[in-house]
């Protein structure tokens, strides 16, 4: 069987696969373990090289490794909020939400270690990366709201949902994974669709996104489930009308 | 008229009196500049004394200085959350939230540098104070919603609420303050009462916490006035019901 198996450190690779082998054996270890109690020679042992050659790749060390498997992550999470304009918006945010969560589920304590900061390689280009994933992210939303040109009240909506999703991200592996993942998901989406419609109340804009995102909804839904979960909660709330 | 203006050096000051008031120029650096740019010389004349004496007051430097600043600015900042338990909940709330932004108002580049982070002075130590801040306010949140023993749904629903707070602070802060703080305010005590009715569809103890809240609302309050401005704008989705 042994001779089967090729060993990894003589497998002819060209500069990028080398280069991209690296990246998948730190993302491994980063997203497992804080970024400071991994050292190179732990990504040579999981890449299965040898220590100079990671150097010959990351000149700058850690550091620099860590920033090119963040930046790495980074195109994988802004990849996540991409997805064809078609159907019922709370369905492409359903699908976009889970691509999301499989890779926090899938990159635990590297995912809480970047976002909770603190950590020794946090730099102000790391923090820039995390940034652009937000803003990336903030963008695909906004399209597909149909929003090409939107205004301050908008814009703020779909950035502090935003933040909201990274904090319940952090809560939710913090407290054991608890709720299940779809229940995180819809929940999530639900939240994105009032927020939305509180902004509604006091912009035209958003007025108008909903409106037209609502239209194409339907009954079984995620916000027509929404609203039958609702409704019976603030029945007795007639006085307030 | 200079000789009844007393030479703020020669005044004498208790220990205790003279540590706030260092600790007093320092929030007043901090909150218009960013920590890094900030330097001991800088306290000592805004406070009017000799650079020695800042030190032998602290004498672990910079660094000592903005971890006391930052304690003093995270106890006022837990006091903004502080209220008799009294009238409608959403009342309480935006007392609180008006508090609160005001601090956010008065020490705008400060918070935000202490927010972003990647700041040369942050620490493990640091973001721990900000973190006593969210867990405080959190605590009193849901002191005031009656929920001595919340599950984690509802804990969730207050935590991504308060990152929530201090993303739109963060954006608010970075694109000028608009809208006014007001609008801001009551925004964001609307998007709270929406995110619990949304967290009420899922779960028993919120949809309990909910009613009562919504018992003590009435038509002229936050709750009544959010009902009117949105339903006209869901009015068209009978087809989701």
């Amino acid at each position: 069987m042994a001779s089967e198996v090729p060993t990894r450190a003589y497998r002819r690779l060209s500069v990028e696969q080398r280069r991209r082998q690296l990246l998948a054996a730190s993302l491994e270890l980063f997203a497992h373990r804080a970024p400071e109690e991994i050292s190179l020679d732990d990504v040579a042992e999981t890449a299965g090289v040898s220590r100079p050659l990671v150097y010959r790749y990351f000149p700058g060390g850690k550091q620099q490794l860590y920033e090119a498997a963040l930046r790495s992550a980074a195109d994988e999470l802004e990849q996540c909020f991409a997805e064809p304009p078609e159907g019922p918006f709370t369905e492409r945010l359903t699908r976009a939400l889970d691509r999301y969560l499989t890779f926090v589920d899938e990159h635990d304590t590297g995912f809480s270690a970047l976002l909770q900061g603190g950590s020794v390689v946090e730099t102000s280009r790391t923090n820039a990366i995390v940034d652009g994933v937000r803003r990336a992210a903030a963008g695909h939303i906004l399209l597909h709201l149909g929003a090409a040109q939107p205004g301050a009240r908008l814009r703020m909506t779909v950035r502090t949902w935003i933040s909201s999703v990274e904090a319940a991200s952090l809560i939710w592996l913090d407290e054991g994974k608890v709720p299940a993942r779809d229940e995180l998901r819809d929940w999530l989406v639900e939240q994105f669709v009032v927020c939305l419609v509180v902004t509604a109340g006091r912009d035209e804009q958003t007025a108008e996104v909903i409106r037209e995102a609502l239209a194409l909804e339907d009954a079984e839904g995620a916000v027509g489930g929404l609203l039958r979960r609702v409704l019976p909660v603030v029945g007795d709330a007639g006085h307030l009308l």
